[in-house]
């Protein structure tokens, strides 16, 4: 067989998977879809009602017997159905499986009363990196398709434990070491917003899934901005924990056994309230317990009272940057965080200028890190089954780059360990200088919003985050507004990727494009930045607290 | 100047850091040094009380006035002085800056009423890999010699925040990968019990000069037994906290940046009540703010008081285990494990044999990421000087090896993670069968009695534990017994290490030599793991609980 006749088997099974009288009958022209479940007459009132609930609503009404997770997980599964039909986001779909899932657990509820654990019920979509007995995890790969799965990854086991249902896993780029969403299996995954955006990536299937509502909680994995990327492109919350925090044991992945950034799980939300809802209930099963990377750190309910009430008194004392020295963002993303910044202060916090220490050094140094193998191992997955490259692939790792040496590998670990101190040291100067502790830093996630196909060009607002390996939410801001965002024609790029970035940008072509911050704090943080992208969300008026 | 010149006059200007009036008149001729600070005498009645007491006694005398730091920094001063003279275990003595800094902490406390921090006033002892600003950190590397320090290690930093005064660097083998200490600095250091026997290493200066009470406590690292070893071989507890509890930043090391399995910073002391004063001095000061490596927990009351109703109700539940599928301990190790497996049956807790679990594989796996580099680090340190390897080299590093290729380490890393959450499933697994958490493990840490010169040959007991990154306390028993502890002439080696290490039993020669165990918890369980061993300790009549 080809690498071809695998794809074209393997979308075949995949198109199967979606019953007949969940399919379009006639696909939309528009550029958006969000509109479309509403339309399409394939959901019900109260399906379309549920899905446009939020996890914590909706698991608590499951625990208190005045929904089913059959119900619940039928409605996900028909808008995932129509996401996957709208936006290419799906790589496995397993209707059967989830609804019998739902249905033990109802009986369950039903004979004793219980719930099974803090999920019970909620169906969780994954992206295709987490491993589920019997089912293929591909990641796109075409080598990986036809290899079913003999067992779980562990934070499948442990949202099993805590009650949730599966029912989908989410598209991914090839490698998964892009921002964009582009393989050789599904081809292009869009944003649901605007087909001629990209949805972000690598967790970008997820970014359209639960932007589309096909999802209410999705998981994604986070190397160089992962999650917070395709977070920012669907106006969802987006948590890249520190390393540590959540379970990635037994997940499939490119690159397995690289330890110098760590790639890591988060969670994909509406709400923080659903985020923290998926961060608690994963933490009670004690994930230290299987993975051993995972740090013996259940929910510290004290860190999150500890910021409390600065939240309520302008108590926050925060510092903000928009340009990393590197590229300076287009002007959606530049006034997304001067709202975010303007809220604050608004609301009596102090706010700062935060100087971005080195982030040009910390970006390449990360580049260099991801590219350690020369491209090695990706490479050799293609080369199993003779599917070509992405086009996008060298923009993130070179595989012209030699392998790196172990003194070498020592010398940038080293480097990256400097590097982070020293960055621990800028906050302690300037909270010297201020009298005050630094809650948080608001920053760029991407010099963009929702990007057009093939312009996602620079990736250091993210990926110096990664090597701080500092916590970090997105939180939704605004839309980009042509009348509002003009193109500065003045401006002189500071860089040639800052020339690159820079003539990407058209007002007309992003308006009405999802404008995103991230809220960066220290590692291991997750309680506190958590709080505080909360209350920022409240601000703006895009947090729902229940 | 050759390396011999370099070496000369280090070990001149060494020399005349020792006041006249605390130079030995006449060396003892006998094999154990361990009499002599009360025969000498150079040290009052006074003095000797103080390098007697422990370190939670005296910092207490001291808040409270009823002791000078500068009383108690002489006493040390004194006896180190001897205890290098003895032993040869220091690499930097430095009483007049030591002497000054007791002084200003005096001064403070008279004229403020309060301490600078729960440490103030009490000496520690360091290994020669922490930086102390205007000092050398030679390391015992020829080629390192005549570099004087512009700054502090972070550990430092933080000991002198909380109160410590600095007077002494011990002695370290070349390179630090060996657990005997030798090098073409010093030479040999010997054990004060016995000058024929090993004080261990790397950490050996510091087993050495605290098993003297020329230290009450001594910092060392553990990269694969470098702490536990000289503990266990001077009759001292001392811990090997899991990575990312203590602070590592700014020190020397061989092998700088090689993070597979990291080394770590830990306390060797009297009583776990020292230990515990230590842990929680340095956790307080926040190392986290400082090495971004350490991760933000607190010392965790609550982790120490969840253990403690099982401490006094008999209700332990540990494994043991005495031999790890390699090398077989020799008979007064055996009777070690024995004794405390009988102390906790006696005291009512439930004792079980644990099965070690891949041991072997471990140690292998272990000794290709020592050997990542085929040595180039270490090698060309000794380059840059001319001198020659020590001769027990070898035994850990392999330099005939070939470096680690890039997809090889990350091949190795992934096997360290399976391996490590294996041996979690083990864990589990023994723990539902026998319906009740597994509190710790009791395991040899060398399989000799404080052992002979050149004769240390097998690190497994201790590396093992090093790549699973668990917390381990090193607990001393017992001491060997020639009229007890007879050679089993009828054991068959289960592999040529281990005949390797019986030929070396010789029950006369050991006759007296310290036997310590190691108690084994899971990763970051320091608090419960120092209760239990505090416990053990008070049932073998060995634990002073203040």
């Amino acid at each position: 067989m080809t690498w071809e006749d695998v794809v074209a088997d393997k979308l075949k099974r995949l198109e199967a998977t979606i019953p007949q009288e969940w399919r379009l009958q006639a696909p939309p022209t528009e550029d958006s879809v969000m509109d479309y479940p509403k339309k399409s007459g394939i959901m019900t009132p109260e399906e379309i009602a549920i899905t446009e609930s939020s996890a914590t609503d909706l698991v608590a009404k499951m625990a208190a017997g005045q929904l089913t997770s059959v119900a619940v997980t039928t409605a996900f599964c028909k808008r995932a159905a129509l996401a996957h039909q709208l936006t290419n986001c799906s790589l496995e779909f397993f209707p059967e499986m989830a609804l019998a899932r739902a249905k033990e657990l109802d009986a369950h509820l039903k004979s004793t009363g219980k719930t099974v654990g803090p999920l019970h019920g909620l169906p969780i979509s994954l992206k295709d990196q987490f491993r589920i007995k019997g089912l293929e995890t591909s990641m796109a790969y075409v080598a990986w398709i036809g290899k079913f799965e003999e067992g779980n990854s562990v934070l499948v086991d442990l949202l099993l434990k805590a009650g949730a249902v599966f029912y989908v896993k989410t598209s991914v780029p090839q490698s998964l070491m892009v921002c964009e969403t582009i393989n050789n299996v599904t081809g292009r995954t869009v944003n649901p917003r605007n087909k001629n955006w990209s949805c972000g990536g690598s967790s970008g299937g997820e970014g359209a899934m639960v932007g589309f509502r096909g999802g209410i909680i999705g998981v994604g994995t986070d190397i160089g901005g992962s999650i917070r990327v395709p977070a920012a492109f669907n106006f969802l919350y987006g948590i890249r924990p520190s390393h540590g925090r959540l379970p990635y044991a037994k997940m499939a992945n490119s690159m397995v056994g690289q330890e110098t950034v760590h790639s890591v799980c988060g969670p994909m939300t509406h709400s923080v309230a659903d985020m923290r809802l998926f961060m608690k209930s994963v933490l009670a099963q004690e994930p230290w317990q299987y993975d051993s990377k995972v740090v013996p750190m259940p929910w510290r309910q004290s860190e999150e009272d500890a910021i409390k009430p600065k939240l309520s008194s302008g108590g926050l004392t925060v510092g903000y940057f928009n340009c990393d020295g590197n590229v300076l963002p287009h002007p959606p993303i530049l006034r997304g965080v001067a709202t975010v910044a303007e809220a604050l202060k608004k609301a009596g916090h102090t706010v700062f200028e935060w100087a971005p220490y080195k982030h040009p050094f910390a970006v390449d140094l990360t580049n260099k890190i991801y590219a350690g193998d020369g491209g090695t191992d990706i490479f050799n997955t293609l080369k199993a089954s003779g599917e070509p490259p992405i086009p996008n692939f060298k923009e993130l790792i070179n595989p012209s780059l030699p392998k790196v040496d172990m003194n070498e590998l020592w010398d940038v670990q080293l480097q990256k360990w400097n590097y982070q101190m020293e960055y621990l040291e800028q906050i302690r100067l300037v909270e010297k200088k201020l009298g005050r502790e630094v809650d948080a830093i608001i920053a760029p996630i991407t010099p963009t919003a929702a990007v057009r196909h093939n312009q996602f060009k620079y990736y250091g607002y993210a990926t110096a985050i990664n090597l701080l390996d500092f916590t970090s939410v997105v939180v939704p801001v605004t839309w980009a507004d042509k009348n509002i965002d003009k193109k500065n024609e003045a401006y002189k790029p500071i860089t040639e990727i800052d020339g690159v970035v820079q003539a990407e940008y058209d007002a007309e072509a992003y308006h009405g494009a999802p404008v995103a911050v991230q809220i960066i704090g220290r590692r291991l943080t997750e309680e506190r930045i958590m709080a505080i992208s909360e209350e920022i969300g409240r601000l703006l008026g895009n947090e729902i607290t229940p």
